[in-house]
C-alpha cells in the first residue's frame, strides 16, 4: 500500500474521496460504539459470578484475627486478604492495608492525607504554597484528575519504551524540593501497556529528591493482568527500595477491580510501616472498617494466589483475541501509511495509537459523528492537553466482538481521513 | 433502701467494706466482659444472613438506570437502592446518594469537601482562619474525632430532654460566622437516646446563622431503631427546611449498618441538589462508584420500606429484652440512692448514665480492673473531656445475655464505691 506521504494532490484527493464514502456508509448505519473506558466486558464479568455465592449458610465468619467478619472493626482488613494481597505484591502482609471497592480512592486518599497531614516530619502538603507532581505522559486521566482537585502542579514527563524519561524524572526530583510525588502505573501502563524497565524501577528506587515528603504512586493496576504467552515481567519496587533505605518513599496500589468485579472488588495498598502509621491517622477517623464479608468472598474464593493467576487466564482467553483482532486490524489498515503508530501490549486494557500531529482531536470528533465513543483526546495528558494532539487511547475490552470489529474498522477509516485531512489534498 | 447521703459514715463504711466484699468476688473470677462499643450483636447478625444469599445465578444484574451493576459507573448508586433510602429518610429519590459501607465516612468525605471547595459562594473552610462546630454533648465521640482531624474547633452544647438547648444554638449561630457545623443525632441520639423534639426540629429548620456556609450534619443513624411499643418519632427535617427555604443547610446521613451488617451495609446521605452538586464534584475524583452488588443485595432483600420495618421488629425482639435489662438493674440497684441517674430510650443503642460529678473516670476504672469494659468515661464531650466527669455509655447490644447481666451487676457495685469514695466514708 502506498505510503500517504508519497501521494499527490490528486491520488489523496481520490483516496479521500473513497473514505469519506465508506464513512458515510457506516455514519449512516446509525451506531452507538463505545471503545472510550477500560471496562470489562460481559464475558469477563460471568467468569467471576461463582465468588458471589461463596458465602453460604456453611461459612464461617471468624477468621484468623478477627472474631465475626460481619460486625464493626478490624481497619486494615481480614489477616487473610492481606495475606492474599501481600503474596500478589511481593511484601509482607503486615506492609497491606485493605480497603474498599476502589484503589483510586485509596489514592485520593493518600493524597489527601499527606495534603493534611504531611509525612517525613515536614509540614502537611497544603501548608507549603505551591507543590508539584511529575505525570508521565501519556498516563491516565483519573490520576491528573486527583492531582488536579487538589490543585496540586502537574508537570509533564515523557513517557519512552522503558517507562517514564528518568533522567528528566531524576533531575526534576533533585532540583525541586516543591516536587512531592510522581504517578506511575509501572506495569502495561495505561494507556501504552508500556511495562518499566528493570533499570527504571532501580532508578526510581536510587532517587534522592529534594523534597523528603516526596512519594511515588505506584499504582500496580495490571500487576497480574497480561494477555498473551509472553508476559513482561516488573521488578518489586518495595525489593529495591529495601537496598536504597527508601523504604517511606513509595506507595503501592492494586485492586480486584479487574480480577472480579469492577466496583464490588477489593483495594489494597502496600506501604511501610511508617507510611501506614501517617495513613491509619487518617483512616482511624475516616472509617470503622471497610467490608470484610467482600474480603471473606475473594479469599473463600480464591484460596491463594495460584488461586487467583488460574482465574486471570479466563480473562487472557477472553481478552487475547480482542487485542490481538485491534492491532491486526490497525495493522492491515494503517501499516506503512506513515500516519500512525501503535502499541501491541503484553497485557492491561488498552492500546494507545499516535496519530499524525495535530489529528487526535479530529480522529475523535469524526468517530463520534460516525457512533463510535473514544477516550476524549489529551484525557491522557495532564490538564487534558495533548500538546502534540495526536495521542488516542483504545479500549478493546467492554464492547461485544463484533461491535469492537465495527469501531475499529470506522476508527481506521477516521485516522486516514484525519491524516490526508492534515497533509493536504 | 436508704440514700447514701443521708447515711453517717460508720453505715457508709459498712456499705463500702460490703461493696468492697462483692467486688472482690467479681474480680476474682477474671472476667472479660465489654460493654464499650454500640456493635450489634451475633444474635442480631445472624438474622440478616439471608441477605448475604440472594444474589444467585438467576440474578438479574440489569437495573432501572444500571445497564449491569457488576461493572464500572453509577456514582450516586442505583436507583431502587435511592429510592430505599428515599422511602426511609422521606426524601425525593434524587436527593439521596447512595455511598460504600459507612455513613461515618461519608461525613468525614462532607466535612473534607467543604473544607477544600467550600459551599453557598464562600471561601473553603480550610482557607478561613480558625472555624467552629458545635458538639452537643454527650453526644457520639466519632463525630467529635472528625471535627478533630480537620482541626476545626469544638463548642459544647448542652443537651437537654429535648435534645441541644436550642436557645444556646440559636444565640451563638446567629452571633458568630466563624461557626460553620452543628453535629446531630436527632432521633435515640448517641448515648442518651433522646429524640429531638418536634420544636427543636423545627428551631432549626428556621435558624439564621451568620455564617452563609453553616450546615448541620443531621446524623439519622437511628432512624428506625426502635426498641419497643412507644417508639419516639421524629418530624422529617427536610419538611421543615423546605417551609424555611433552608434547603441547603442540612446534610441527613444514614446507613444499614445497624440493620443488616456493620461494615457490610450501605451508607446514604441526603441533601439538596444544590449541596449533592458540590458534593459530586468532590466524589467524580474519589471514585468511579460504590458497591452496587451489595446495593442490590439489599434491594433484593427487602424489596421496599415495609421490607426493612419488618426487619427491624426482628432486631428489637433481640435489643427489647437488653435494655430493659439494663435499665432493670440499674433501678433495682441504684435508684433511691442519690448516686446516679439515667435515660431509659425507646430506641437506638445506648443508655448513658449520669454517676455523681467527679466519679465517671473512677468507675470505669473500677469496672476495668474486674474486667468489664466500658466506653472511656469523657468520650462523649468534645475532646474526650467530660467538665463534670460524670457521664458513662452504656452499650447493652453486643455482649452475650448472661455477660450483660453480670456487666451490670459489676458496674453497679462500681458506681456505689465511686459514690460513697467521693461522698467520703
Amino acid at each position: 500500500m502506498p505510503k500517504y506521504l508519497l501521494m499527490d494532490k490528486a491520488e489523496l484527493n481520490e483516496e479521500y474521496k473513497k473514505l469519506s464514502d465508506t464513512y458515510a456508509e457506516y455514519k449512516a448505519q446509525g451506531l452507538s460504539l463505545n471503545m472510550a473506558r477500560g471496562k470489562p466486558g460481559e464475558e469477563q464479568l460471568n467468569i467471576s459470578n461463582d465468588m458471589l455465592y461463596t458465602i453460604t449458610p456453611e461459612t464461617v465468619f471468624q477468621t484468623a484475627d478477627c472474631p465475626d467478619c460481619r460486625n464493626y472493626g478490624g481497619l486494615t482488613g481480614i489477616q487473610e486478604a492481606r495475606q492474599l494481597f501481600a503474596d500478589m505484591l511481593g511484601v509482607h502482609e503486615k506492609n497491606v492495608f485493605i480497603g474498599g471497592n476502589s484503589s483510586l480512592n485509596m489514592m485520593f486518599d493518600t493524597i489527601a492525607c499527606m495534603m493534611e497531614q504531611g509525612n517525613s516530619g515536614e509540614k502537611p502538603w497544603n501548608q507549603q504554597g505551591t507543590i508539584k507532581f511529575l505525570c508521565p505522559a501519556p498516563g491516565y486521566d483519573r490520576h491528573f484528575g486527583v492531582t488536579q482537585y487538589f490543585g496540586i502542579e502537574m508537570i509533564t514527563v515523557p513517557m519512552t519504551e522503558n517507562g517514564p524519561d528518568m533522567d528528566v524524572v531524576e533531575k526534576l526530583v533533585a532540583d525541586d524540593a516543591s516536587i512531592k510525588g510522581i504517578w506511575c502505573v509501572p506495569k502495561y501502563s495505561n494507556p501504552q501497556g508500556i511495562t518499566y524497565s528493570d533499570e527504571t524501577v532501580k532508578r526510581f528506587a536510587a532517587l534522592k529528591p529534594a523534597a523528603k515528603d516526596f512519594r511515588i504512586m505506584w499504582d500496580n493496576a495490571y500487576i497480574i493482568h497480561d494477555i498473551n504467552d509472553t508476559p513482561d515481567s516488573l521488578l518489586n519496587i518495595f525489593d529495591e527500595v529495601k537496598k536504597t533505605g527508601n523504604e517511606d518513599m513509595v506507595f503501592e496500589f492494586c485492586s480486584t477491580s479487574k480480577i472480579t468485579f469492577p466496583g464490588a472488588g477489593v483495594a489494597a495498598l502496600a506501604a511501610s510501616e511508617t507510611n501506614l502509621e501517617i495513613l491509619k491517622k487518617r483512616y482511624n477517623f475516616q472509617t470503622i472498617g471497610y467490608d470484610k464479608i467482600n474480603m471473606l468472598r475473594h479469599v473463600n474464593y480464591f484460596k491463594n494466589l495460584d488461586g487467583i493467576l488460574a482465574h486471570m487466564q479466563k480473562h487472557r482467553a477472553i481478552l487475547e483475541p480482542r487485542f490481538n483482532m485491534v492491532t491486526d486490524m490497525l495493522e492491515k489498515e494503517l501499516s506503512g501509511l506513515g500516519v500512525a503508530s501503535w502499541t501491541k501490549p503484553n497485557g492491561g486494557y488498552f492500546v494507545s495509537v499516535d496519530v499524525l500531529d495535530g489529528c487526535a482531536k479530529r480522529v475523535v470528533e469524526l468517530c463520534k459523528k460516525a457512533g463510535v465513543e473514544l477516550t476524549g483526546a489529551g484525557a491522557t495528558y495532564p490538564y487534558g492537553n495533548d500538546p502534540k494532539d495526536s495521542n488516542i487511547r483504545v479500549a478493546p475490552t467492554y464492547p461485544p466482538v463484533e461491535e469492537l470489529q465495527k469501531a475499529m474498522e470506522i476508527f481506521c477509516v477516521c485516522v486516514k481521513l484525519a491524516a490526508i485531512e492534515k497533509i493536504g489534498k
